[in-house]
């Protein structure tokens, strides 16, 4: 059995990107550093935002031209338009993600622009990357349900997945942004798009634990066939309508079930759970991540 | 689509049987007693065990003497020995769970004697239960792994199944004790034994959610053909090795995932949200269950 899973850590980017306390250049830095250290070979390490609508992300180019890069780790980050990308450049990230959503009410509501729009703006990013030599991945966002409309047909997904197809996108993620999807949903979707497009782009997951199906949707995503998913470290991040409930799927945790199941990650589980108690230290509470409590599976107690 | 699945509520035992605190007995009560017009059928009330052993479980009998029993519901309790069954039967049990270990060491360390030594136990029970006319339901702990001895070889669980059989017990609880199943395994492990056994005796699984794969555990098991769970109301229990880990699985969070899934349950999830809350008012603090936090998934929210 050979099977390699990809693993996009976003702790520092999803995760964070809401928190109320602005977290120190330094400890962005420390934190991206120890990632870098543990085996991961793709770090969504930022975004290139607005410094008003995300004052978290403010030293995005600050905290860029600190890190130490690993190499071999391709840094990359969200980026919402041209000026973003061009940003996004001038750091000398490995690749940019651009988002838009399946819903237009939460894409409105996200980006004050119209679904549409937001396509045409993907389309214009990615001729930035295009230039640049720099690799752009696209997103779905609530492609499986929105908090505002509720259900989203599968074919308005699947009519995305194929505007992203015909502008050249050679990957795609899509995103369960506020923990919606279910298991069933997860595999009867990805194996048709698995089906229908597998053989023209990558696809990979971005999965949310807001209502603790995370992991299970993790098992769903595999069973169609997927082998990347995006997961941020110690389940740092959370649902804007529910400040209490998980965010992000714990990396940590994420790992340790791919390991169990005897899939391969390339990464250091015992490394990643020490970053997932760097990140609680950083953050200063308790999160969501719960291997990191309870031990590895294969860390045994005496009698 | 009409696929019925049973869920056995065990939070008022397992989840709170290693509490520090005692809950008082009222306080009990009314636990129980909202956990009766949630719809589940089943519910482990209690346990009739040495209070030496387990001083939250001392007022076993005088809660059952108390609680109002809804009709239609089975009100269960583990009994460690004869004498526990002999007390179970005096509160007028609908049925009593007895438990041993696949692991050797956890055994022992549980309750002082040889696995051996506790089947020969289980039989004394069920001749208890079944002279009184009460079901008697039988439970493998440390099935998929054992903290002590870690991995638990298959063949000695499929042996205490054929056992189990021989006794003539009628339904059998595998339980993953401490959260070290993986979904592969279930899938695996239970597809085994059912094929094997499917016919001669039910299977439930128990499991917790310690290392978060607790719902995936859940699907692998629905995969599997398994029909019946232990879920525990709020995620309440713990890891007795980490005590920030989480418990049992969330009664309200497997039962937002099956109605997602389109299995029935019988259970109305918003009055099970609203028992949730209560626990958590009960033991004063934040519990692992998630829907309570984030709402059911068909809670929209405003634009």
């Amino acid at each position: 059995m050979n099977r390699e899973i990809s693993i996009r850590e976003v702790g520092t980017r999803d995760g964070i990107q809401s928190l109320g306390a602005f977290i120190d250049t330094p400890r962005k830095v420390e934190l991206l550093e120890a990632l870098g250290d543990t085996g991961l070979r793709r770090i969504e390490a930022t975004s290139f935002v607005n410094p008003r609508a995300v004052p978290q992300m403010a030293d995005a180019s600050e905290v860029m031209a600190h890190v130490r890069r690993r190499p071999g780790v391709s840094y990359e980050a969200l980026v919402p338009n041209v000026r973003g990308a061009q940003d996004a450049m001038a750091a000398r990230m490995d690749s940019v993600l651009v988002v838009l959503m399946a819903s237009e009410a939460f894409n409105r509501k996200n980006v004050r622009m119209s679904v549409d729009d937001s396509l045409a703006q993907s389309a214009s990013i990615k001729s930035v990357a295009d230039e640049a030599g720099v690799r752009c991945t696209g997103a779905i966002g609530t492609a499986f349900g929105c908090p505002y409309e509720g259900d989203i047909p599968e074919g308005r997904v699947f009519d995305l997945i194929e505007r992203f197809v015909d502008l050249g996108f050679d990957e795609l993620m899509l995103a369960d942004t506020t923990g919606m999807a279910n298991p069933l949903q997860i595999e009867h979707t990805l194996g048709t798009v698995l089906d229908r497009w597998g053989d023209r782009i990558a696809f990979g997951l971005h999965l949310h634990n807001t209502r603790g199906m995370g992991l299970a949707n993790v098992v769903a995503g595999l069973n169609a066939g997927v082998m990347t998913f995006d997961a941020s470290v110690a389940g740092i991040g959370g649902c804007p309508f529910a400040p209490q409930a998980a965010g992000n799927i714990s990396t940590e945790d994420t790992v340790h079930m791919l390991h169990e199941m005897g899939y391969a990650t390339g990464i250091d589980l015992e490394r990643l759970i020490e970053v997932a108690r760097l990140a609680q230290d950083i953050l200063g509470r308790e999160l969501p991540g719960q291997v990191m409590k309870a031990g590895p599976r294969w860390q045994l107690h005496a009698a």
